[in-house]
Order: C-alpha cells, then structure tokens, then sequence
C-alpha cells in the first residue's frame, strides 16, 4: 500500500469536512435553521438517484451524482455567494478558480484530475449531467423557500422577476422538473412572500 | 409527464429532508456542534468516491455511493442510536424496519424498491458494497473523533475496548483502511481520551 496516497486521501477528507460550516441563505424544512453546503450537496445527490427520468437528454446517473456531491467544494475556500448578491457573484469565479486549484491539489495527481475535471464540467455546464445538475440545484432552494413560506426570500426582499432571471436557465436541464417547480414552488408565492414586480 | 409519480417523488424529496435535523454524537472536525445525518452520509459518499481502491474486494463505485446516500434515510423516523447505546440497539432493528416501510412507501413502487433493496443490502453487509459502505461508516467518525480530540469519547466515557470491540468487523471491508484508522485514528487516543482498559 502506498502510505503516502492514503495520506494524501485522507487530509482532503478531512478538509472537505468544512463544508458541514459553509451556510446557504435557504432554511431547512422546518425552517428552523439554514442549510449547510454538505447537506445541500447530500440532497441534490439524492434527486439525482430519484429524478433522472425527467432529464431533457440521457445521461449517466453515477455522474450525476458526483458531480452533485462535489459541485460546491470549492465553497470550503471560496465561501457561498448568495444567488441574489450581485458584489459577490463579480468576483465570484475568480475566488473558485483560486480555491479548486488549492483544494484539489491535495489530492493524489489522478483523483485531482478527476475532481476538477468534474468541477470543471459542472461549471461549464455544456453536458447532459452538467444541465441536469443545474436544474437540480436550482430547484432544491426553490422547494425549501415554498416549504419554509418564502422566508429567505422574504429576509433578502426578492422580487418574482429575480426568481425568473436567476431560472432562466432551470429548464435546459428538464423542462418537466421546471414546469413542476414553477408551478408549486414558485407561482404559489408571488404576490405572497415574493413581491410580484413582472409588469413592471 | 405522470403528474402522480412526480408528486410522490418530491413528497419524498422533502421528506427526506428530516435528516438534516437527526443529529448524531460525532463532533464535525472544528469541534463546534455535532454532525447530523445529511452530512454524515455526504461525507461517507465522498470516500465511497475516492476510496474505493482500497475495499478487499471488487466493487462497483456507484453502487457504494448510493449506499452511503441512502444507509441512514431511516433515522428520519427511527432516530440516530449511538453506537455505544446498548438499550437503544436492542430495538434499533424493529424501529428502522417500521420507518423503512413508512418512508420507502412513500415512492412510486419501482423506486420504493429500488431504495429499499439498497437498504436491505447494506443492513445485510454481505455484498462487497455493503461491507465497504459499513467500513466507511465506521471510520469516519473514527476520524473526526481523532481530529476533536476524542471529544465524543470523553462526553460518554468510551473505553479502547468498546472502540475494538465495535469495530470487529470494519476490516472485512478493507484491511487496509481498517489499519491505518488504527494507527492513525484510535491507538493515539488509548491511555488520553480513550481509557485503556484492553488488559482488564
């Protein structure tokens, strides 16, 4: 056994364990507290095992859900940039590049390499599983915001027309998932929790 | 679209968001707060993805990763049991058989089987996926214990034996992981946080 790649292994392991403090803006569903990355990340990889199906194009399941699983690492560096904070989505790139480069590079050369290369794909979101995951993870805070009656929307004053700006791009991934969420996660709010600013 | 299968599949999707809130008596590694299942089962998918070289026998990754996601969903209704609870163990078993039947009920059938057959194969551990998922499961919290110091032993009083005892089968899914946790994660702690009672 080579020590030293089990080594390696292992620090990366232990370091990721930050995600477990890296805080989202959405609630969990008894909204008595906010989301961590890790647990989002555990339920996205979770819809991806169940909700597949509904992909707008086929796609590899098993990479699915790694890239759910990994999608957000960079966050233990980098932070979370709340969808809706236009400062910190400017330098938001910048940041994540910096922290892939540091977080993966613990890992054994080969396993680096596929990390970033699975970061990398999700980021460029050009492949049925990086679409897919996107819809995913646009969905997720949009289920728990209608579950938790729009209380981070209501925190942060979002208006309908941001929901919409930020989903523009929800349904390349699954028309069906979109339609869905549109309908029971959003429409049911506006005028409610989100301020209904379309015709302005 | 079937509208119904969908309905279920996020009825299940939020349920299952329970877990967030099933805390376990794992410190995560700042020491701050203990660990809740969402967590506990991402991190065990992260190792299931970089790890898997090292399991005694062939496996398939993604198989072991949808185990890991899945091994705990239970505790949404049954509750965590501390390993080292001996009156909590003796009806764990029929607790979690009740929630599995609750909870994967939930899903349309196919899926409902599909998660319940990847629960029963873990609880089993006579697959090579099994029996790999429950050694990641046993050295995880090994290692985060390691990293706080044995905060969680000293909190209950938690003997060497007891940890060599609870881990008499973590090397049937890999000896190799088995001795470096060893090394690395218990023999530090016996005689500090770990009492030595080995020769009593």
């Amino acid at each position: 056994m080579d020590e030293k790649r089990l080594q390696k292994q292992f620090d990366f392991i232990r370091e990721i364990d930050k995600e477990k403090q890296i805080i989202r803006q959405t609630y969990i569903s008894d909204a008595s507290r906010k989301e961590d990355d890790a647990e989002h990340a555990w339920h996205l990889a979770m819809m991806a095992m169940l909700l597949g199906e509904y992909s707008n194009e086929e796609l590899s399941c098993e990479k699915t859900i790694c890239m759910c699983l990994v999608h957000d690492l960079v966050e233990v560096y980098a932070g979370d940039t709340y969808a809706y904070d236009e400062v910190g989505n400017a330098s938001k790139r910048e940041r994540e590049v910096a922290a892939a480069d540091k977080l993966f590079g613990m890992l054994p050369e080969d396993q680096a390499a596929y990390m970033r290369g699975l970061w990398d794909e999700f980021e460029e979101a050009k492949t049925p599983e990086a679409r897919f995951a996107h819809t995913l993870d646009k969905i997720q805070p949009l289920m728990l915001n209608h579950e938790t009656k729009g209380l981070a929307w209501k925190e942060h004053g979002i208006r309908a027309s941001q929901v919409y700006k930020r989903n523009e791009h929800t349904a390349d991934g699954s028309e069906a998932l979109w339609k869905y969420s549109d309908e029971h996660f959003i429409k049911p709010n506006i005028g409610g929790a989100l301020a209904d600013d379309r015709d302005l």
